[in-house]
């Protein structure tokens, strides 16, 4: 059976480094026989320069077909000033609520190659591998009511809604303590049920799933001493579950301790495992066009992508352990850049991956 | 004149902290013939369980008379599962919104003697400074409606909402940049203006606050870029101004960033400048009573008080040269212990104190 996916380049760097994650892609496609087809689509600032719609109605169908999406990064100043309901961002947010990708998988990990990267003292990082387990399709970023009134007074007033239901508290309680049973068998809870009542609801519905998987510990900790105790000792955690908006938050600063975020993928999963893969990285317009952009984080995407929504768990491993090899023989993109290591472009890396293949 | 101070220990090592800072308070007072005459109320865990309230109406007649107050902290595990209306954590926000609080000032400050106490490597911290200008009593904390409802599924459903008007922003985004002119001259604001309202109006509003200083530079940074810069490079920043939320995450990172967050103190001011002092930590509960709490951030918090609220910039100086000075004998409490140096208990380190003065 032929699986389809859908490539969403997007903006900045994006389609840079997902022309290499492509060439990876068909690779282990013949490599391994996988039978997968795909095709591009546009999304982001891009689609709407090309459309007027950050999300077009042609790309959303065919997202909504495919089997699995691999996206780049959507995003930049260009589109920095235009009305909320059309910039880039919409784009990425209307795919992960139409797909109802409410599970966002984001493994921070360290590879032992590039400890140097890191600004934290080697010894507090070494090893580090977290995966956090963030919920993708409501919260803050979605509730309603929402928007800018102007008041009596003739003040104006901007203000959102946080709001979580019991379901969507539970299936992603159910993510994250599934994905824990493949690794250290505990989850961390993340809220700020001291003073807000919709984490107090979060902190209850995660202590009843809990009792689904009694071979998983629960732990939970306040969002506030969450970021602290990633600063100060983040190998203490397994996998640390959260709502949209603290992950956003924790899962950057998760990333960045790891000093090389150019190097992780990461899952957004609906219920039946279908999926978007992207770098955790955004579309660094700084550097696009350059050349010099790490591919290794969308590549590793289309391994994460492989691995959970096209059943190819070989090639998967192949290419993981390709990238692995090209950091041992000591070629690095620029964001890693590291003494004694040669400085390579993104194509020269993408090129190391299919050799080392 | 007289000054009147409200002592207001708390929970947890509030007690044994508070005890050392009310000796520094009583020394200076004599020094410097300060006339400031101190007592002491009840808030939080303990004044629940002897008055039902967190925060009794004696408590908060006293605390609307005060010049100042100097706070230990809240809360503790005996009281986790009280009813949110009657937790601890009510007593501080009561009092931060009753007295309207709403500049909450948050220095991030690697002391060169405790260099070696941060997770991060010592070329990214050496010289950290940094101010965190949080907005303490609007936004999510305290935004209406909220609560907990059974929809009509007989699901539950938890929700809070975020909200800004114009005022708060304006009268946060002048601390800020008041607070700038004395230091850097540099202000980045933290929003996440691509997905959140309230916060495309927060950007809006600080942008024509800049304009009322234009020898002082704003910059934007979304709050998950913030959390990512502030692990990477923080000393890029001079002062940040956000929300109450967010503050509350990012000035805890930036706290941790120092490896001493039992060093730092903190203020929360009103329009006219009275204000609430505290160290930036906890209550500390599992290690309360056993004497090894360091109380240097509330020795500090006294400083900031004598400074900010009490006009005695002198005696604040003081108490700032004697804690550097024990610093440098090489006395230390557990927390920030290290080898070379004494480890001494919470006394001893007022005794130290008091001795330097
Ligand atoms: C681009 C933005 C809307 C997005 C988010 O906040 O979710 C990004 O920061 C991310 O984490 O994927
Ligand atoms: C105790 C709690 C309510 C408080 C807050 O969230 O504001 C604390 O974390 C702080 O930062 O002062």
């Amino acid at each position: 059976m032929t699986k389809n996916v859908l490539v969403l380049p997007g903006d900045g760097i994006g389609p840079e480094i997902v022309a290499q994650a492509v060439r990876v892609l068909d690779a282990v496609n013949e490599q391994f026989s996988l039978n997968i087809q795909h095709e591009s689509a546009l999304v982001g600032g891009s689609a709407y320069d090309e459309t007027g719609s950050p999300l077009p109605e042609a790309t959303l169908a065919k997202a909504k077909a495919a089997d699995a999406i691999l996206l780049g990064a959507v995003g930049g100043p260009k589109w920095d000033k235009l009305d909320m309901s059309v910039r880039p961002e919409k784009g990425l947010l209307g795919l992960r609520s139409n797909l109802e990708l409410f599970s966002n998988l984001r493994p921070a990990i360290l590879y032992p190659q590039l400890a140097d990267a890191s600004s934290l003292k080697p010894e507090i990082v070494a090893g580090l591998d977290i995966l956090i387990v963030r919920e993708l399709t409501g919260g803050i970023y979605f509730g309603q009511p929402r928007g800018i009134r102007i008041l009596e007074n003739g003040e104006r007033e901007g203000f959102n809604t946080y709001v979580y239901n019991e379901s969507e508290i539970r299936r992603i309680g159910r993510s994250a303590f599934e994905a824990a049973r493949q690794r250290g068998k505990r989850v961390c809870s993340i809220d700020k049920s001291n003073v807000l009542e919709v984490t107090v609801l979060w902190k209850e519905v995660m202590e009843e799933v809990a009792k689904e998987y009694p071979d998983v510990e629960l732990t939970h900790m306040l969002v506030d001493n969450a970021a602290m105790q990633l600063v100060r000792a983040p190998k203490q955690f397994d996998v640390m579950v959260t709502g949209n908006m603290f992950g956003d938050i924790l899962s950057d600063a998760a990333a960045m301790l790891t000093g090389s975020i150019g190097m992780l993928p990461s899952a957004s999963l609906n219920a039946e495992g279908r999926g978007m893969y992207e770098p955790c990285h955004g579309s660094a317009p700084d550097i696009a066009g350059k050349g010099i952009a790490n591919p290794l984080a969308t590549i590793l995407s289309v391994a994460m992508m492989l691995r959970y929504s096209l059943d190819a768990k070989d090639a998967a491993d192949a290419i993981e352990a390709a990238v692995s090899k090209v950091l041992d023989l000591g070629l690095r993109t620029a964001d890693i850049a590291s003494e004694g290591c040669e400085t390579v472009s993104t194509q020269a890396m993408g090129d190391a991956v299919l050799a080392a293949l």
